[in-house]
């Protein structure tokens, strides 16, 4: 698929995501705090809500039936990046190009909205359109592994720990950090459209083990050759601190051939689906491809 | 039943969700992200978790079975105390006579136990122990209702948006800003116990909403009656700051008439249950007799 159809695909999705997200904050447009949620949900690529839709493609489904899991992990990957973005946390001021939810408000209102987001994570994933209430629970659970002490969550407390560390963190650990911060999500989004399908998860679990540590990797990569006004983030922050990226440790002809080599193992997980893979392997490309 | 026998039950309760959380937080006793997370779920007076466990009484559940359910709201309420306590929020130091989560560890660790412990109730409604599906689905559907932008949330947003506000909130104001901000949640631990047994909760979500409004009016009458050694917290601080209160709008007795009054609706909603609801009567009761 040429490069230009997978970007009008990515669009349509993001457009699906946006519209499911809309319609659960339809409600409270006056509190600040429901204004926030909306800011924070607004824009970015939604390659997590992508995965979800073109893996339940995978197997027919329709968006319609997988979209509030879309939704759902917009909103908790929406949560995240409020809260990393707070003076306490990695204190950034620019997101996708706009100041940050606690800059444009104030803390208080970035860390409810935050919370609040996770919170409507939750809510999203009960929508019946989901299938069985057997099926939303795996989904439940999943996304309360994923996002976790386990998880996400767990990645960013490594991550914190990492800028005050004595010694800059091995291949391993940065492996390790980066499938909770980064990786879990990607990969619970891969793989939540087999849910909904009530099919076997697994190669598209092992398809976004590969990609969402691809992805992290090109984030590294773009931190050294990307360009503000393209990332919307600043760059070179995290060789200015002194802290181990895959770049740092790897160099960076050899963290892109690393990139490159995830993605083609993810491209081999998604050999039992055909050409109704395409659009996943697509995707795998894009994120090794993109400038933002 | 005399009112040691009612403690007796309080601190079995407590125990009974103290053991649960303990299970559940025992992995990564090194990370101090669950150092965090264990210490915020530690002590207090369990009023949720012991509605959740008392609700299911009524209706024969077992403790184990329900168990998971008041771990959850436990955990959902102690999130909310460790973000509230925050400097860009309510600044408290002390917490349960104890130093808050970000004065023990720093900002950045409390933001992320807090984001993990939400997560953690959601994980916890998840136990096949609580029932099908179906059942944990009306759980997980319900708690995120009430915790999020149009419950607990929204109602620290409005408290929030007080403090700043041109003129004291009026009565229907403030009722609605607690029914948001400690209500939402009172109601759900007190219809969690009938929603597991697959009973009407109705009875129970209107015991609730007496006896969570009963609840927030106990409090604002503690902090102006009330001592800083047995609240464990800053006395006073709402009257200081200038806020409206159920105190400072309706005076000190005819808050504390309200809060009894409220008391005295609740036990009537519970007469369909007879002697099986007179643990929750003496809930309701000790809510308005206790000076933490």
């Amino acid at each position: 698929m040429p490069e230009t159809d997978f970007a009008a695909t990515l669009t349509v999705a993001a457009s699906r995501v946006q519209a499911r997200l809309d319609a659960a904050l339809a409600d409270g447009a006056d509190v600040p705090v429901v204004q926030a949620m909306r800011y924070a949900v607004s824009g970015g690529k939604r390659l997590r809500g992508f995965l979800v839709l073109e893996g339940a493609a995978i197997f027919g489904v329709a968006p319609a039936a997988a979209v509030s899991a879309a939704a759902a992990v917009e909103a908790l990957h929406a949560y995240s990046l409020v809260h990393d973005d707070l003076p306490c946390m990695d204190d950034d001021d620019l997101r996708r190009g706009q100041p940050t939810v606690h800059v444009k408000w104030d803390e208080a209102t970035a860390v409810l909205a935050g919370d609040a987001l996770q919170t409507l994570a939750f809510e999203l994933l009960c929508d019946p359109a989901l299938g069985t209430a057997d099926t939303r629970m795996v989904l439940v659970r999943g996304l309360a592994v994923a996002s976790g002490a386990k998880g996400m969550v767990l990645g960013q407390a490594l991550d914190i720990a990492a800028e005050s560390a004595a010694t800059p963190l091995t291949l391993n650990q940065i492996t390790a950090l980066q499938a909770g911060k980064t990786g879990a999500l990607i990969t619970w989004s891969a793989c939540a459209g087999a849910v909904v399908a009530g099919a076997d998860p697994e190669p598209l679990k092992r398809y976004g083990d590969c990609l969402g540590l691809a992805f992290q990797i090109w984030d590294d990569v773009l931190d050294v050759t990307g360009d503000v006004a393209k990332t919307g983030k600043a760059v070179g922050k995290d060789a200015d601190a002194g802290k181990a990226t895959f770049v740092s440790l790897l160099g960076l002809d050899a963290a892109k051939a690393r990139a490159r080599s995830l993605v083609d193992e993810a491209e081999r997980h998604l050999a039992p689906y055909g050409a109704k893979g395409q659009t996943l392997i697509d995707a795998a490309r894009f994120v090794i491809a993109r400038d933002n």
